[in-house]
């Protein structure tokens, strides 16, 4: 359909103030916190502000009807191209439509619409003393619809799991059309076996099979304590060797992040105040629980973290606690700062790999920015194996762009080769999407023909996924 | 195909040992826990006993080519008819294939073929101080592929979430023979979002889509220690209004059990030496974890619970924790004997409902007990919801057959009616297939389709779930 036909059907159907159309408007809408967006910008044809699933509902009908491309955006803090509409179409911005429908609090759950923000919802829920435990970084930003799109999680996911853990039932616009609930049609239960588990199906599809526009959370009880212990390795092989003998205690901590020495000297260089100590990694753990728990676990983790550390420290006291994490919470801006004349991208960013091969995938990392000539940032969630890596580049310098689209091909390699993924927790998107018959095999011809059966014409988010 | 000529072209295929042909063999596989079983047995055509991904798979492509009807099979546990042949076909029976292919303990998790046993699973992990934590009843004759075809759970499901939660990856024969794994063709990663979650997809998807012929599951670490409180209530309501306030403190306890008065009676009836109090209903919790946080955990519980409660105990201590569980432990055997000339059906036996509906569920399933002149006994998984009810009858007299069906309809649409689902845990098989549009509305056309496009000529598993 020709694009001025396009806007103003929409705008009769939707009405003007739910229909952006003016190029400034559209440009925004063509990129994403991705590298890849940023190189490739894409302005969609028109701009849809759902407030209501019949909204959606019109939207997809006219947008089947007619073939043209849809494609689901929250916050726009995804790293992968997610929500970029590649091939124009239609974009709609769910996150303005940010009601929490019902907090029911006899039954330890919440119900919103895809806008809400993470911190938002957590903030409303602590009235209830509940909280929903993913727990990303782009917290402040980023939708539950995105979350729940991309199957988020964050620093809390190896005691709590991700988003889907939580993702009780959803209403779902499908291509057509046709809007379906899954987890039943009216339920409110917490455990429900019957049917297919589309639910699940949904969570972490990235726009490819549907519009989600209503999500049911399960929450859990907030924990009364917390506490940080920090320990200071000289060997980064002695890292996860530790994060493995807590394991082996009966210790689940809510986070166990890492920093190597890459991220240990940009955190130093960008904050000098913070002063990490220099070496090979250090690791944070964090623990939750009632105060007694968190007291034994905390402890038994320097017990078990001294035998190899050559520095450890445990504070549940606010402030001490907020220091020792402080580098930990810098390390993403640090890393934007480790050339005066660099800019931190966010490509190859995400792999995860079993946590016997961390050491070996950090190590092999570093070795591989050297090799194309990039320096390489690394930080991550080491409890589940997950290793975030920021290349630092001049984006203006055609030479630097190619080297490092090298470099996070090898990263991505390098996560399959160590039987890990090119994606523990962004997403695949459109950068991503080259390796799914790499990691996935004849899988990748099950999810096509899922996707076939939901969306023949190809209409959801085209062009991500696989 | 006829049956001679089906019996032995797989004998050629796959040798005599692992085809099972004579009259009295089959009539074995005719049959789970179900009532319905055993008012309709259907024996298969054959019966086969895999032992390798290629037997599996040759057996498919047959099937595929000749559409005959194969029905997987684990241990026969079920109580839905989910593994029961009712179009007749090939019997894959999975249960002798009971190979742990690894233990990957520094990765935290272990690869088991279908057949190996929940207890004898558990046993060998802890060695490594791991677990797998759902826990059925059924835990030492089920497998771990029935437990992952029916998303298992049972007593710990309010902490450790069901099987679905620790699979990590799948391998799984399609209904055309080709092979796929899930999760990463050679990963070993904790946390992936590559690609849609056909894991989740295949986790409770009852055999309708394909046969599980490899499972990777997260382990967790063993808990150091555990308690057990008991409450007594003279008020039905308290029961459920104490989970609440347990929860609002914090706390998840790993397990959380109601008996009714119709269960207390039965108990005590059954083995007077267990002399439950008199009550309207009595809570189980136990908690588990490190040991100072379960010393919180109980004494906390016992604070809250004697708001309300006539008579709290709580105890670490085995001997004690055994007596305070035995009711519990004996309640399905208890519930058998409430009439001597009687027996406990499997039906409606599963619902689950909104916390806030279980007092009422109870309440209700007791008065319909009555209406239809049938015996009950209640019991079940109270901090998730799901009600276990025990229809009693003389299964030979059909006016009593008849009356408990229309109960157990009765219960179905009452846990519709309740916010809630006709299965918690033990799955819709073939008897409760008839709801699954009631309860799932249009959804039900996406599972349908997702069933089409990877099973046209519906050969897995026919009539069952939807």
């Amino acid at each position: 359909m020709e694009r001025n036909a396009l806007k103003s059907h929409l705008k009769n159907m939707l009405g003007p103030d739910k229909v952006l159309t003016e190029d400034l408007d559209l440009l925004y809408y063509s990129y994403d916190s991705s590298f890849l967006t940023k190189l490739q910008m894409v302005s969609p044809d028109v701009v849809v502000l759902p407030r209501s699933t019949e909204d959606v509902q019109k939207v997809m009908q006219f947008a089947f009807e007619h073939r043209i491309p849809v494609t689901p955006r929250g916050a726009g803090t995804g790293e992968t191209g997610g929500s970029a509409p590649l091939s124009g179409g239609i974009v709609l911005d769910l996150s303005a439509w940010d009601e929490i429908v019902e907090v029911d609090a006899a039954n330890m759950q919440v119900t919103v619409r895809p806008g809400v923000i993470h911190s938002d919802l957590n903030d409303h829920l602590a009235a209830y003393n509940m909280f929903f435990p993913p727990d990303p970084g782009s917290s402040k930003m980023c939708t539950i619809g995105g979350m729940v799109a991309n199957n988020a999680s964050g620093l809390r996911a190896v005691k709590y799991g991700c988003t889907e853990q939580y993702v009780l039932g959803l209403e779902v616009v499908l291509p057509d059309g046709r809007v379906i609930t899954t987890g039943g049609m009216k339920s409110k239960a917490i455990k429900n076996v019957s049917g297919l588990n589309l639910t699940k199906l949904f969570v972490g599809s990235e726009g490819v099979l549907g519009v989600i526009t209503r999500i049911r959370l399960r929450c859990f009880p907030k924990p009364k304590s917390r506490g940080i212990v920090m320990a200071v390795f000289d060997n980064l092989d002695d890292a996860p060797a530790t994060v493995l003998e807590v394991y082996r205690e009966g210790i689940l901590p809510s986070g166990i992040e890492i920093l190597d020495s890459s991220a240990i000297r940009a955190v130093n260089a960008f904050k000098p105040h913070i002063n990490l100590p220099d070496a090979e990694a250090i690791l944070l753990f964090e623990v939750d629980g009632n105060p007694p728990s968190v007291e034994w676990e905390g402890t038994t983790i320097v017990k078990i973290a001294e035998k190899r550390a050559r520095q450890v420290e445990w504070s549940t006291e606010p402030k001490r606690m907020a220091a020792l994490w402080e580098g930990r919470s810098v390390t993403a801006a640090a890393a934007a700062r480790v050339r005066p004349d660099g800019s931190r991208i966010f490509a190859g960013e995400d792999i995860a790999v079993p946590l016997s091969g961390v050491a070996e995938a950090l190590r092999r990392i570093r070795a591989l920015g050297e090799k194309h000539g990039i320096q390489v940032v690394n930080y991550g969630h080491i409890g589940d194996g997950n290793v975030h890596t920021a290349p630092v580049i001049d984006p203006e310098n055609p030479a630097e762009v190619e080297k490092v689209m090298e470099l996070v091909h090898d990263i991505h390699l390098l996560a399959i080769e160590l039987q890990g993924t090119t994606t523990g927790e962004h997403g695949v998107g459109a950068v991503r999407r080259e390796y799914a018959r790499l990691e996935h095999g004849p899988a990748v011809d099950v999810m096509q023909s899922i996707k076939k059966a939901l969306d023949p014409y190809n209409i959801m988010n085209p062009g991500k996924l696989f």
